[in-house]
């Protein structure tokens, strides 16, 4: 399948006509061929009057036919085959073998959703049947289903250009929802965007669906990305980037005469919380495992972590010496973008520089493309009076904080702002330890994890990708797992309604019903 | 018990320091006793630091305990006795029965939120079991609850002295989820928001629960509801009140360094339909049901029907006179307060004045205090061409508009904002004609109910009292019913975790885990 460079608008392909984006080659800055054009209003428009037209008959296709579409977009993106690894490796500078495994990732991530479907429960069906005896008054029937709250944008991250993007978790769950999905492309990797939906498309076409239920659009600027969020016909967005990105479009969905949510995934320290009996067991360990998983993918991750707590001492010691010394074997590696190497560079630039910070190690040095990753240290009285210690340096870069004892920790974990994961390295004698702080802990995370690193984010029925401002603008959310449908939904009761012109869920003799409550007690069975 | 004007903050009952309200008498105008003192800024802050000291130990509490916490607060609501209704009914202008319904479905909810508590399966946990052996990558043991949000706080609603005040569906749903909840109490019913929050207080005391758990402010101007919703140890707001006001808090809560969720209900006009064989067959019958429920409460209620779309013709006209000479026989009835009667009868001013509105039929005239009912009627090309007829006019007036056929009702359904409920009047021959309008119903409301009116709001696990923007701030949320929980909750994963470090409700060996989702499929029955 050949890249051209045009917009998706529904079924047709179309040279977009407000200005030119160009791909870059992350590993060498050299232009790629071709050049995308990126929407005008008037195309803009185009997509979402297709998708708000789709919308009616889209949401109210069988779950089952939603789950072979799904399927259909999984089978077309691995028929793709070398032509999208090696674009993507390509525009993203990330390893083949990194890249081959994030397409499986996404595959995996649609046929989840897939069998969420067929199992027909992501509707959370209720009904309370009538009771016409009842005293002093009757009570109605009542029946409860979920429906798609209609097209959604979204807008794919850099750095996970196949999971995060344009058949990425967001469209994945909005699609299974029953929504038309809008994908604002991320200028980063428009070669990759364009083969995937491109591979989205056929899925459409092979399932004969409404042919607005899937475009995707190019922008030379801001203007697409905004005009989306603003659109009428725009029910809800999916984001995950920068938190100013995030801010941005949450203002405009929030201005909109009828206001929409924006699920944002935006920023994040991720801490890694080093408890004494772990140290003086395994130290050098997971000083050499932190520094794995602090330099992969160049440190880009939405969950890389950050920021260590530990309290001082000759464990801690141990674990700064033995993550310098695996740090100064690591190689630079290729960053997403020349914007991103620069925000990397100014932001380790920065804690260099601080007067109270100390420079613990670097990895090695790279090209004028590349990220050198960078350890440092600081104390919690330093941490906890300069609130800019505390944002996020996207990249390799990370933050040890010496603390006095476990309430100079708790001290820490209470200043920090809401992160999408936060790991601790434990053994049997910090379990009391940890257990005090496992309130603020909760507070403070989507997700917790014990003897790991966040890094590896598992696309499951339990997982939280997602926690409280500003690693999501919506803390209730997950933006990976099966739970990620939950956001694209929204009740809709129905009232001593004739069984003909109930939705097929919610007939009384309904064969797809397969979960469901009666009167608020869960009925069928795990089959 | 008697009611003293009085702050509850936590344990101690203080005067309030800022400005003084009075309640007022509704049938009379008359002052009542005693006056209630405003909070001052530091009696917020105390309220807030309360609130935020209970929250870690409040929310752990066992669901069980927070069970008989629910049902202390309706016994002690019961216990309240004649005070309670005679206060309240002197307070609301509303009749004494409909005053003594509304305590048995404010009771009635707390025990809805106690049955739910017991059963425990509003954590909806999950577990994905560790794969060690999974290849290319082991799978990690991962574990989901829902956990509170935090402190939570609320603002009542006029028309709702009870079920949607002090111990409301906000306030039971937001304790059930282990949120502790401070309200801001209505100034139109200040005596029976004091004497609830006793009962409420009480029952902190009887269940041994952390005093923050619950604090009761009132509020002499603006500046506490304000305070409340820009303090950051809230963290989400439920309210239920007019469209400006729900928009002043949204604002304020989307401008803090971490915005927080506003759920607010705030307008709807409740569109009726009527088809072509009901008024057929039984117009007069309908146009009598229309007016009570036009009336019911001096029509002061969320989802009162203020306005009717039909075909023109004969049926109609039957409609029209049989609810013209139902409303002749129905009396003046008192309004809950004078802002509310004076906007009341600037709306049905306006309408009365409109070139393009024809007054139709008035209830019986009252005294100074009382509305008049009113009913009005239009044509579709009237009500499409002027924005503002799309407005509600809170109280007992209704716009019916005349439309030429079905694809004009559709038009003037499609010009509509979100709704709480629409209704239909149909029968056997009008379903076709029906169902070729649900897709834009469902976008429409949040509950479509047949040959009734929305005014009986049923408080059960199938209910959705919510609905698209401007119905509710939320349209993915309900307040009435078991489903509001999941406003006030969001889900924290946990990854590795030893089981002794675990929640009680995800240990492998919980007694508590009621229901739940293994691998994403439901486990355990309804007993």
């Amino acid at each position: 399948m050949n890249i051209s460079g045009e917009l998706l608008i529904g079924r047709h392909a179309v040279r977009g006509g407000a200005g030119t984006i160009h791909a870059i080659d992350a590993s060498t800055g050299a232009t790629l061929e071709p050049p995308f054009g990126g929407a005008t209003p008037e195309q803009l428009d185009q997509a979402c009057a297709l998708a708000w037209q789709a919308f009616d008959t889209y949401r109210e296709t069988a779950p089952e036919r939603r789950a072979d579409f799904l399927e259909a977009i999984a089978a077309n993106i691995l028929a793709l085959g070398d032509a999208l690894i090696e674009r993507c490796v390509s525009e993203s500078g990330l390893p083949r073998a990194r890249i081959e495994g994030e397409r499986g990732r996404t595959v995996g991530q649609l046929r989840l959703f897939a069998g969420m479907l067929r199992q027909g429960d992501f509707l959370e069906l209720r009904v309370d049947p009538a009771q016409p005896e009842r005293k002093p008054l009757p009570r109605a029937d009542l029946r409860l289903r979920h429906i798609p709250l209609g097209p959604v944008a979204v807008f794919g991250a850099s750095n996970f250009p196949l999971a995060f993007s344009v058949a990425g978790g967001d469209t994945a769950s909005a699609l299974a929802a029953g929504c038309p999905v809008i994908v604002k492309a991320h200028p980063a990797h428009p070669g990759t965007s364009e083969l995937v939906g491109r591979a989205i498309r056929q899925a459409v076409q092979e399932l004969d669906l409404p042919e607005g239920t899937f475009s995707l659009l190019f922008d030379a600027g801001l203007a697409v990305g905004q005009g989306l969020v603003a659109d009428r016909r725009i029910k809800a967005v999916g984001f995950t980037g920068s938190r100013a990105g995030g801010m941005a479009l949450m203002a405009i969905a929030a201005a909109r005469p009828e206001p929409i949510p924006v699920f944002a995934e935006m920023s994040s320290i991720n801490p890694v919380l080093l408890f004494p009996q772990a140290l003086a067991n395994r130290a050098a360990a997971i000083g050499e495992a932190f520094a794995g998983s602090l330099t992969l993918g160049a440190g880009q991750f939405c969950t890389n972590p950050g920021l260590v707590l530990a309290v001082a001492g000759e464990g801690l010691d141990r674990f700064l010496e033995s993550a310098a010394a695996s740090l100064a074997r690591i190689g630079a590696q290729s960053m997403l973008t020349r914007g991103i190497l620069r925000a990397y560079c100014n932001g380790v630039g920065t804690l260099a520089q601080h007067p109270r910070v100390q420079a613990v190690a670097r990895g090695q040095a790279g090209n004028d493309m590349q990220g050198q990753a960078a350890l440092f240290c600081t104390d919690a009285d330093a941490f906890l009076a300069d609130e800019p210690l505390r944002h996020e340096v996207f990249g390799a870069s990370s933050l040890v904080v010496r603390c006095r004892d476990l309430a100079e920790i708790r001290r820490v974990v209470e200043s920090l702002e809401g992160q999408l994961t936060t790991a601790l390295h434990l053994d049997a004698g910090d379990h009391d330890a940890a257990r005090t702080l496992l309130p603020s802990l909760e507070r403070l995370a989507g997700r917790i994890l014990v003897n790991g690193f966040g890094t590896g984010v598992e696309v499951g029925h339990a997982m939280v990708h997602g926690g409280p401002w500003p690693a999501t603008s919506d803390g209730r959310s997950t933006s990976v797992g099966s739970l990620a449908i939950a956001r694209f939904v929204r009740p809709v009761s129905y009232q001593d309604m004739p069984a003909d012109l109930l939705p097929p869920s919610l007939r009384p003799d309904s064969p797809q019903r397969h979960t469901w409550r009666l009167d608020g007690k869960p009925q069928g069975q795990a089959d």
